[in-house]
């Protein structure tokens, strides 16, 4: 499996970036409850900062100036597993406790919310109102994506078009935003910013595709979260989507989700059917599929450097599930 | 007492900020849970939207342009709110069920992060740069006061420049950044940008200190909100700690507060000294001293039609409190 390690090869700027993520929280300490572990040692992938300086890296541009924006889209990022893993009621992440297991929700509420100000601050400096622009619209869209996947909590008639649209509301458009708005300051033309776009959209659909493979088979050591927290809390994503099309035991299923809890034993069932449809197989298989997509709109894109560092994040995202 | 009504006489386009807002609510129904009722029936006062206005008149301007952006400061004061109830475990506000309380928390959480965003797309669209940081630097520094807030839960050693120092971070500042807002609106000098930046960030003191105050003795009919729910859940204000100061029951109140909960008949008791210790008279006369301080920055503003509008927001201001 690939590690965080290959994504900070392919930007080494991270560091950097990991820099300033750290003078932020010291800087403001004394109000924080003790939040240094979480982003010190729980360091994450990082994918959002690298898409936007590897993007940012067309036309030589000096990224040096651009690391500030790349904390903030960061900043976003944790602000939202913050609110997140409150609503989800998660207990770990980055196999560490949550802010709120071990702080409590208030905190985490209130963190969230400070990082989502600061992130915004960050932005506000650097003084592109394209950029602050996008990233409102990613949140805004973000929290839309949440609130919809809450009310739909254990609703089996969630089509896999239902999905896939909450998933680019959810993840996908932060993603491409990310890319777009490295084009962005760089000078370019709209077209290669739609190949940009487009690169980052496809990439985003197939890394929350396999973020949701991982939630079922993905060990807690490698994942860092619990085994299985979606669909413990309801989240019905594709592979789940796809066993109730295919499974001669519907009926079954759909008593134990439409009950609106699950005991272990109904998780079980859910698992061993997933597997024996195929589940997660095809839920790969469509990943691949936007990254197959995703690599096309590289073509558009003047080769060298750039486009190398993309395709290898593309690889790094399709490596998780390995 | 002086009733909503009023503000909305010194600021007639109030009514279409609260249409702006509607529609805002409607466009997203498919996803939002059923809030109409907050926005719609629980107006809320309006003053961060009214002070905005009624400052943007300095010089004349049209008003008919900057409606959005007050209800971009609208919507963030909400967000607000809806998080702050949660934290609190508040169950209501304006006379009605909290989202928190009718919706669950999840819900509350999500919808306050969604505000916040479409807030920020609204100021983005107006396209000036130091609205959005001033608006990006409010709500970090009230989520810090509120972290800090928490922190202080229960802390009897709290002194009244601490508590001066929250409560400039959790409600003076936005309220300073909306006047200054609406003055950045027109063309004019620093030195009067600088005058209602400080009536805004006097008038914000004395606004939050006599909210403090409205909680302990204001009727739940006429304050929306349950009584005593500051000191129930340990947010120590001035009139506890104007009477930790004088009280001999110091170590008997000291004994309660510290053990981190309190029950009715404690309330009572420090209810009791609140009013022997003439706490809240002491409280009321400090707001009335931010008043005439926020007033004395009215003569650097050439008089007329907007400094009659901020002299009479001062009297609605104070008037909550008679």
């Amino acid at each position: 499996m690939k590690t965080q390690q290959d994504l900070w090869e392919i930007v080494p700027e991270l560091v950097e970036v990991e820099k300033h993520l750290e003078e932020i929280i010291f800087s403001r300490a004394e109000y924080l409850p003790p939040v240094d572990s979480f982003l010190m040692e729980r360091k994450g992938k990082k994918l959002r900062p690298a898409l936007f300086l590897a993007s940012a890296r067309v036309h030589g541009n000096n990224l040096q100036n651009l690391i500030p924006l790349a904390v903030g889209m960061e900043l976003i990022h944790t602000a939202t597993l913050i609110h997140d893993d409150v609503v989800d009621n998660a207990r770990m992440r980055r196999n560490m406790p949550t802010i709120n297991y071990s702080q409590g929700n208030k905190m985490a509420i209130l963190l969230g919310d400070y990082f989502f100000a600061r992130a915004f601050t960050i932005l506000t400096a650097y003084g592109r109102i394209e950029i602050i622009d996008l990233m409102t619209n990613v949140v805004e869209e973000m929290s839309l994506g949440e609130l919809q996947q809450q009310r739909d909590t254990f609703n089996t008639s969630l089509t896999e078009s239902d999905y896939l649209g909450k998933i680019k509301q959810k993840t996908a458009l932060f993603i491409a935003s990310c890319c777009l708005s490295g084009c962005l300051t760089a000078s370019t033309t709209s077209e290669i910013e739609a190949a940009f776009y487009n690169y980052g959209l496809n990439l985003g659909m197939a890394f929350q595709i396999i973020d949701d493979v991982l939630d079922f088979y993905g060990k807690e050591k490698n994942t860092g979260k619990e085994s299985c927290s979606d669909i413990k809390n309801g989240i019905i994503t594709l592979p789940v989507i796809r066993t109730l099309q295919l499974s001669t035991k519907k009926e079954e299923l759909y008593t134990c989700l439409n009950r609106g809890k699950l005991d272990e034993m109904e998780i079980t069932l859910i698992l061993k059917e997933i597997k024996s449809q195929g589940g997660l197989q095809y839920s790969i298989k469509t990943a691949e599929e936007y990254i197959v997509r995703a690599l096309s709109y590289l073509n558009k894109i003047p080769s060298g450097e750039v486009v190398q560092n993309l395709k290898a994040i593309a690889q790094f995202v399709l490596a998780r599930v390995y």
